[in-house]
């Protein structure tokens, strides 16, 4: 299935409907696989989740990853000249150059865990608009972005890991939280790439300035996205509808990439079923947003990088979970006595 | 540098002072490049402590893991008379053989993050007497286990990983941690392979027994080792005293495995700082026991199945932490602005 066409970002409220579920017979099939391996029943713990997780997406009892695609989007922030980035704006083309050469953790993540990266930079000459005048992208340039992210998914791949940079973005993702969630910006506002707590204040009387001017959207989460968001989260947005119609399960990062994903949750939370949170960053609003779009993150290990480093990583502990699921012997194979 | 040579238990309280420490101008060095990679300083959390951590026991400023290795320790216990496990006890020798012959969840994991695994069980058709009606193990026996962990590490390995199998020895691992830190038996005991709950209450009213038989010896950590434990805990202390002689780093695996290096701490709790607990065991004593020794888990994934399990899944974390700390470009190499 490829993902249905549209043209509004409202056509996204309809969207849940088309796409497919979790295929509820091959997670019994992976849950009774699990059960007849040599092990205590359950003792592989979250090992286990993960294996069902996989089936039920992948549709098949005995799920392989043989093809893992990584994909970091990067886009520029209107909103940096309101000086919410002690890094200057060069920094996300220079850092596209530096995943292109090879030289950024996300790089020996992706080697590391065995995934292939492609690195898609959204028209980082012309950021788009400040937040706090208007709205950051009008609606045909956030579905372009939207587009290309959904363009950028390999089908043919097993798993997707997505990622993203952008100076300013750790700004862009509290916006848009507390756009979604409610609360004052300055409950989602982490230091970011390295803000002191005078620049998170500041990050949230500026973020407080753009709910202000846009508080007729709240409630519409996909206008919320072009009001408030980035093209490299509507990239993530279009990515992760792309996978879900190919049923290839995705692994969302941390803060800012989960924040862009949760649109769709917002627009409808089933549009996020297909995900897994892969880390819990050390960005204070990430376990606010994890528990808000109900999801449990894979690792934990106070990472606060982005690039889709917590993800990749994450990656590694999905292959360990299926290498046991299918390869373990059963009972029966080994003649193990049971309980 | 080889393991002193020692014939005695009491041996063990000496050793911390004739064996190698951390290197600090390696960590320090490891630090200094951390802090000057692409990413903002410390935004890779965890991951950098384990670089510096790596740095420190392999003397070098960048270490790297040319070779893994698993050990899987396994023993008999003779406390299964009293009826502590659901699993007969030939299950040991059983998983041995699946172990060998490649079908277990160690072998699936230890494949996929790259560990050579070699499985010693340790003298399986000769069980280790009923605690509860003397010592299991004679000082010569307990110091035989032990030198044959000891000799089994690979001195040319960058990193070794420890686990275990022996039916009945998450008993045996309460019994430790209750004699050697306190508490009574009732607050480590767990389900193990898979005990109810008057299964529990009977493993520590059988535990209290052995505890009051062998009550002369609280306080004397090498003597609890032989009264209380097994060969594999006997071994594993072995085990990770060879690793520190060769500066080689451990992971420790679960509840059983933690408690059985916990002899080494309780003796001298210098002697457990070359090791990393791979994850936190769902068995409910692993986390007081953790706390006990203060460690922190590299993982926490509700697993509680042993056999070195947790530890091989945290050495994908471990490789991925030196993928970064020597893959990495520097600001200056890759042209990348500072803040």
């Amino acid at each position: 299935m490829t993902l249905p066409a549209f043209d509004t970002l409202a056509a996204l409220s309809g969207l849940a409907d088309q796409l497919p579920v979790a295929d509820a017979h091959a997670a019994e099939a992976a849950r009774a696989r699990q059960n007849s391996l040599t092990k205590p029943p359950g003792s592989l713990g979250r090992l286990e989740e993960i294996a069902e997780f996989m089936a039920a997406w992948r549709g098949t009892a005995r799920p392989e990853i043989w093809r893992a695609q990584a994909l970091v989007f990067a886009g520029n922030h209107g909103i940096c000249a309101q000086g919410v980035n002690p890094y200057p704006q060069e920094v996300t083309a220079q850092m596209v150059g530096n995943f292109e050469a090879g030289g950024a953790a996300i790089n020996q993540l992706c080697a590391a865990n065995g995934a292939e990266l492609s690195v898609i930079a959204l028209d980082l000459a012309r950021p788009t608009a400040d937040f706090t005048e208007g709205p950051a992208m009008d609606e045909a340039d956030c579905l372009d972005a939207l587009w290309q992210g959904a363009s950028a998914v390999d089908e043919g791949a097993d798993i997707l890991i997505l990622g993203e940079m952008g100076i300013g973005n750790s700004t862009v993702a509290a916006a848009l939280t507390s756009a979604l969630f409610g609360r004052p910006a300055a409950e989602w506002v982490g230091p970011g790439t390295g803000s002191d707590k005078a620049g998170m204040t500041h990050k949230a009387e500026v973020i407080e300035r753009g709910l202000k001017r846009h508080a007729g959207l709240i409630g519409n989460a996909p206008a919320v996205l072009a009001a408030l968001g980035g093209r490299e989260q509507a990239a993530i947005c279009g990515a992760v509808l792309a996978a879900r119609a190919a049923r290839i399960p995705v692994i969302l990062d941390g803060f800012i990439c989960t924040a862009a994903a949760s649109v769709l949750y917002a627009t409808d939370k089933r549009l996020l079923d297909h995900c897994l949170v892969g880390h819990a960053s050390a960005e204070p609003g990430h376990r606010k947003l994890l528990a808000a779009i109900h999801k449990r993150p894979v690792l934990e290990f106070d990472m606060r990088l982005g690039e889709g480093s917590g993800a990749a990583l994450a990656l590694g502990i999905v292959r360990s979970a299926l290498a046991c699921h299918n390869g373990m012997a059963t009972f029966g194979e080994a003649g193990v006595s049971e309980a």
